[in-house]
């Protein structure tokens, strides 16, 4: 037993919670309608891992045996279901093809390093054998980049860093914490708070995703507005490459050249194993309110978004939904909470009588922290903005019951493929200027892609993440699959067509998912022909032998 | 004529402006009890430039032509005055050098470009003949960025942006402005101003420097602490390189891998010529204000600064001077501004009375922007902490008069160098938690090297640009070399002494001066030898025939 546990084999988060609608009256009618899916006929269960046929390991004796001498052998693993689970991530299309048992190439042994010296060994001897290394965090990756490439001949070792979990140091004084690169959300935080300090840091994936995976993709988190994304968050750092160590202070800025730090950020294990991470802490805030809005309109709300992020003002979470994720969030509320039965009723009737168009409202989240006097003027400020816009307030009611929830949401790709529905999401970000076009190509470029594979499907947004220039917008989206066609086709022409859409109206291939293998076929679109071989010229020179992670983040056609 | 101007061949700025200290009667008594300077004794004035030998041209007629073809026959200069003009920066050991005709290696040619087109022709040119090009810009830089390796035998061409000088859009939706890289400060500000906006990027340098070279060096500004470092205002780029071109789109974020932007950032000509540039602008704001206070100690003061920076407050300008350049500050006023005479003495004298030691008083000045309420809030929250540490508000008359002379202090170095004395900066960051300990570490490395030499020197020192986890430190120094020791030896005892006391105490190389030759040799120290490894692939895959700037940013013994 290694002692880190590990997500389902199968799908998002640890056996036992998952998600439901039986306490959530108002989800069946709202599937039913978007998607024409029955959520009370009989689904499919996840498959019996027992039903799974998986490789057996391909591990040559000397490998085996310098690993063993590397971490202790019992921290090397060759168990069927430890390689299953480190062969995806938690994508659609990973969930999607470990459910079928579709594992063409599955890691051969996965390690688990204590310290920094086995991480050092490790490497070491991976690399003097010829192998390929895929350093895993939490598993939550949803761009494809912890997959061996399915072709590849050589050892597959997965360098699971789960045991490396513990904050190792606060420096009080200058508000910065280093922490090992396989510390979880959770972890963290726990530590963090302890001592009444806070990292701020929370994506989605909160709960099953660590330190080490988060500067690999160039994670954000539901507050960055004021917390920074990871990029800024991180100050330092140790990366483990085959002989030796890249050692970065912590250094609030600095002017050495090209940035060594904004090369390991994003880097998706391709530059080598991040051990641990120097980050900006914070003293908990005196006050934290999150406060709910509704706009009439999603171009209102765009509107006073924009003008929230270049006002004096600095709110800790800016998010609006459009108005199907609106309904969506309105349909998925459990029966006695947020914005209440009657009480909602009786609010949308007193709208309707002003003349809103209900089914146009867009919901919406401000988070605010500091004192009381600072978050009672920034409430202040931000409320005469929403006004401004025919915005109202809905309280702190909403906000609370959303803060609470807000880990929840990648269960439902879970639910949903129980169910035969596909449900996933693709994020980017653009100038402000740039927004509307990037939503109405998106959504359009969606539609045309249910319609092109004959399904109903569904399209919602939200804006989070704003910025001084742009914001972030991030889509779900969900269809029921036809019958008799490949699944995955289908899934790739609707994915295709989304990121095809951001590249076509100015925004990025991803905000804060990273490149992996899903998005790699826009990095050139991205950020130019010229500026990939940049990359790949970094990339090479780091791991000429192909060593560390090959296939993630260039396009297959750009590998050497 | 190619209608662009140039700083003095010799020195700062243009012909006609230059530091003087007859109108600020308490500055001579200052320097002579200092450093032993008589001001009033004859100085050396700056060599006359018909007594400098420049080196002929050695351009092969082949690259002339095509160096003609590309920018036409009128862009292509030869002279000596320009050509010298191009050989050096602004530091120190340049402006020794210069004075004294030390040229070992002068470009053979100075293109102006007028276009990317004609860039990428003058790229491909030098590329295809084997030659070297270094980008120009304003010419201001001081970490030896600018001059060709002293054995380089191949030709050497200066790429002068200078025509390249425009705002070519706003994107006033979005608040971006995309901006050929050969403007400078004025340039920018001139024409952003005329239409509402502004970038806020404001270094010391800002008269004579340019986006590009802002952007290849990692410049920050005075007013960085609200618009941010040059890495944070450039979203997108245009970077030629031979045979193609880079272009990163203008984005508020994105999670694209390794980041190629940061990777141009700080490049210093090392990876091809940047041409534009996509920046945060700013709609100029309804008010502003600079407020000088005075604290009691420099330990007062720094922990006011850091308690300011992790306050909800969000002031423009932060800074912050020891008591050294605060009574350097004081004598340099001119007669009739500043704190003014009677005022000063009648405050000073109730301070002692106080109990205040005034030779241990430190003047800040802290920048205000934003609507009425907010610079109200701000200002009440700021005065709250600087009371707290025992600190005084003297208003805004020296704040503004701080702002009116903020780009005159590097006419000083001429200004020292004429009477006999050397003085130049370096500039670091660290976290809070060892700002003191790199504070008095290079005070007394400083005094160290001074001692070593048998010469009477002074530093100073101010904290600005503040970040959650730290600040700059920016330190100014100056000691009249001894008569019969070459002088440039005791410049670099005394530099040296300085930068070695950075590393050792936690701090790096540089805040925002670069990297160039003179800080290459704390680059391994700094990011580590790992570090370094990465940064070398990363140049040597883009440019493997060392023509891009070759020499800088490595140090020797790393150049390949």
């Amino acid at each position: 037993m290694t002692g880190v546990t590990h997500q389902k084999w199968w799908g998002w988060g640890v056996e036992g919670i998952a998600f439901h609608h039986q306490d959530k009256p108002k989800m069946a009618p709202f599937v039913m309608d978007k998607i024409g899916i029955d959520l009370s006929a009989p689904g499919t269960p996840p498959p019996d891992f027992a039903d799974i046929d998986v490789p057996a390991p391909r591990l040559e004796p000397a490998l085996g045996e310098a690993l063993r001498a590397a971490v202790g052998p019992e921290h090397v693993v060759l168990d069927d279901l430890d390689r299953v689970v480190h062969t995806y991530g938690k994508g659609l299309p990973d969930l999607v093809r470990v459910r079928r048992g579709d594992l063409p190439r599955v890691p051969d042994a996965v390690v688990y390093p204590a310290d920094e010296e086995q991480v050092r060994a490790v490497v070491d001897a991976v690399v003097a054998a010829d192998a390929v290394l895929i350093p895993f965090g939490g598993g939550s990756n949803i761009s494809g980049s912890l997959t061996p490439p399915p072709g590849e001949e050589r050892p597959v070792v997965s360098v699971d860093l789960g045991l490396m979990n513990k904050v190792l140091e606060i420096d009080a004084d200058a508000g910065l914490a280093r922490i090992q690169a396989g510390a979880l959300g959770p972890d963290i935080e726990d530590q963090l708070t302890a001592r009444g300090w806070t990292m701020g840091h929370q994506p989605d994936s909160f709960r099953h995703s660590t330190l080490g995976g988060w500067v690999a993709t160039r994670s954000s988190g539901m507050q960055s507005d004021k917390y920074g994304d990871i990029a800024d968050i991180t100050r330092g750092l140790r990366l483990v490459q085959p002989g030796k160590v890249v050692v970065l202070r912590p250094l609030p800025s600095t002017s050495t050249g090209p940035s060594v730090r904004e090369m390991v950020l994003g880097s998706e294990g391709r530059l080598g194993v991040i051990t641990e991470v120097w980050v900006n802490v914070h003293r908990l805030p005196a006050n934290r309110e999150i406060i709910a809005y509704l706009y009439p309109s999603w171009g209102a709300a765009l509107e006073a978004m924009q003008e929230i992020s270049t006002a004096d003002a600095h709110p800790s979470v800016t998010r609006v939904s459009d108005p199907n994720e609106t309904a969506f969030s309105l349909a998925t509320q459990k029966a006695s909470k947020g914005l209440g039965g009657k009480l909602q009723a009786g609010l949308f009737e007193v709208l309707r009588r002003r003349g809103w168009d209900l089914d146009k409202a867009c919901l919406s989240y401000i988070g605010y922290e500091g004192d009381a006097a600072h978050v009672r003027a920034e409430k202040a400020a931000v409320g005469k903005i929403v006004r401004a816009h025919g915005g109202l307030k809905l309280g702190t009611g909403p906000g609370a019951l959303y803060d609470q929830k807000k880990f929840d949401t990648p269960y439902i790709r879970d639910f949903l493929l129980d169910i035969g529905a596909h449900g996933d999401v693709s994020e980017t970000a653009a100038p402000w200027s740039r927004l509307r076009e990037v939503y109405q190509g998106t959504v359009r470029a969606a539609q045309a892609a249910f319609a092109e594979l004959g399904v109903q499907g569904f399209i919602m947004c939200h804006l989070s993440h704003s910025y001084h220039s742009g914001a972030c917008l991030y889509f779900t989206f969900a269809y029921p699959p036809r019958e008799g066609v490949d699944e995955l086709d289908q899934y790739w022409t609707v994915k295709r067509a989304i990121q095809q859409s951001f590249l076509d109206t100015g925004a990025t291939l991803s905000h804060h998912h990273g490149v992996g293998t899903d998005h790699a076929p826009w990095l050139e679109a991205d950020i130019s022909p010229a500026g990939t071989d940049v990359m790949v010229g970094l990339l090479r020179s780091v791991d000429p032998g192909r060593n560390l992670n090959p296939g993630t983040l260039l396009p297959a056609h750009r590998e050497w």
